[in-house]
């Protein structure tokens, strides 16, 4: 499908990337740039990519895809690096969680000639690093592009063909709507995950250990979701902002809601607003975006080699 | 280990309690109540009870254990109904999720010559009924138990051995302290994930449709747990009011910390704030209250026979 394909960053989602494609025959060649040396020979290690180079520019040069899976907030001064190094006809794309900063900091510095396809595969674990990656991460998961007016059409026809060969749906939208999307699917869920874990570590009336202890009750599982990589999350959020303060709002208003209703014993209000929630989840089973399972996630599944 | 356990209410504790027991033949007979018959002919049928009773206290009546399995807020009625056909020297005691509501509804019917012993498994899924039990439900989790003072020590060292016998690790404490640790651990976190998910599907700008196709992104792991049953749900936080309000207190001011950071894209807070969360996830998987599987519990794991 591509001759040659360069990886700007071989994290989770790098490294998954590498393996759906090798599942799949998707290229001749994979190539990669990672900051760390560390990474760089992990990379090459694994096979995740034939040949490491130290910096961007030079893993792009000749290469028909450019994929950008480094945190959203160095894109800017990677797509300025390896602007001069761009074949005529390659098409640059990314992996970034927000998308209207990425066409803000992408888009100025990609030359005539190249397609400039975004992209933001809905899918993920918890872990990090080039050792997190597997082949079917994508696999019946979401993959939103928005490709800017005036974008080859065929360009965004060759990713989007990509992605359904690594396993995913494809959808079409602006920047501006996959960021309100997403703000309220994905970056405000990690918010308040966050959150909640940082206040429970800072009660003094209830120890660190009774947390921990206890955790089974709920809060393990926002504890899984707050153990996401720190550099990307706070590069979406600094991109994101006006969707995810907007989302901050409508939750906290709601909250209060719920929360005067327990405050004043409102025992109805609470029951609707309970079972409004449940028939949600029905709606995620029957997508095809979760499981029925009934452990809380507490049972196999796919573990990197590394971890295992 | 006892003679005959009445299980009053038979939902996904009562029902993985039998299964539990029955494991390691902890008791001779299983009798219980529920209020519907449709739980009653299923708990017959499965096995989970040898004989169903139409009221609570013809289920009490001669059992040397009585467990309270319904939700919290019948258990003042329940109390009331039994009390009159508790045999001496038998135990009481419940698995509800507050403990002050307890001590409060519950104790003042209890007669002479009864042991109240409250306790609270910290183990669940997002399921309900009779049907969702399963044997392996407590093994390796924790059960607090919160003996009133004055309690028999005998007492509290059989239900301390029961709950060993059937999986758990036990630990004892007041039960102010119990409701201060479980607002934090279990009952904040579910109203939260209750509540986004109400602010998600109630957006004007983002589809259901959306929220759920896109839902893989975090948003799903809210939905599993703003899918356990509203009922029982209602009656804790009518039960728990002052110990949430408190948390939610904390956890708004937190989220007020975050937010502001995000506002004015102050990277370094938001950087901090999530590496400290991160740490957190370390201590769960080291307590043995979680796994590390890094699929966002999307694998396999324990399916209740029903569901298989």
């Amino acid at each position: 499908m591509f001759q040659r394909v360069a990886l700007i960053g071989i994290g989770l989602i790098g490294s998954s990337i590498s393996h759906a494609m090798r599942r799949r025959g998707l290229a001749r060649e994979i190539v990669g740039y990672a900051r760390t040396p560390a990474t760089r020979a992990t990379a090459v290690r694994l096979g995740l990519i034939s040949q490491a180079f130290e910096s961007a520019a030079d893993a792009a040069a000749g290469a028909d895809l450019i994929i950008l899976c480094s945190p959203v907030g160095v894109y800017g001064a990677i797509a300025q690096e390896i602007a001069p190094r761009l074949a005529r006809g390659a098409i640059v794309t990314d992996v970034g969680s927000v998308k209207g900063a990425v066409v803000r900091d992408v888009g100025p510095h990609i030359p005539d000639g190249v397609h400039f396809v975004p992209g933001h595969p809905i899918a993920g674990t918890e872990y990090s690093g080039p050792e997190s990656g597997f082949a079917t991460l994508f696999d019946n998961r979401w993959c939103i592009l928005t490709p800017p007016d005036g974008t080859d059409a065929a360009a965004t026809g060759r990713l989007r063909a990509l992605w359904e060969a690594m396993g995913s749906n494809v959808e079409i939208m602006t920047p501006e709507h996959h960021d309100m999307v997403l703000a309220i699917t994905s970056h405000v869920p990690h918010l308040i995950a966050f959150n909640i874990v940082n206040t429970a570590a800072h009660l003094g009336r209830v120890t660190d250990s009774e947390v921990i202890k206890f955790s089974a009750g709920g809060f393990r599982d926002f504890t899984r979701i707050a153990s996401s990589d720190p550099t990307m999350w706070r590069d979406v959020f600094l991109n994101n902002r006006e969707a995810v303060i907007e989302m901050l709002g409508r939750f906290a208003e709601d909250l209060s809601h719920l929360q005067r209703a327990i405050r004043y014993g409102d025992g109805d209000t609470l029951f609707r607003l309970f079972t409004e929630a449940r028939e949600v989840r029905k709606g995620v089973i029957q997508a095809g975006q979760d499981t029925a399972a009934p452990d809380f996630g507490r049972g196999g599944g796919m573990t990197p080699a590394s971890k295992a």
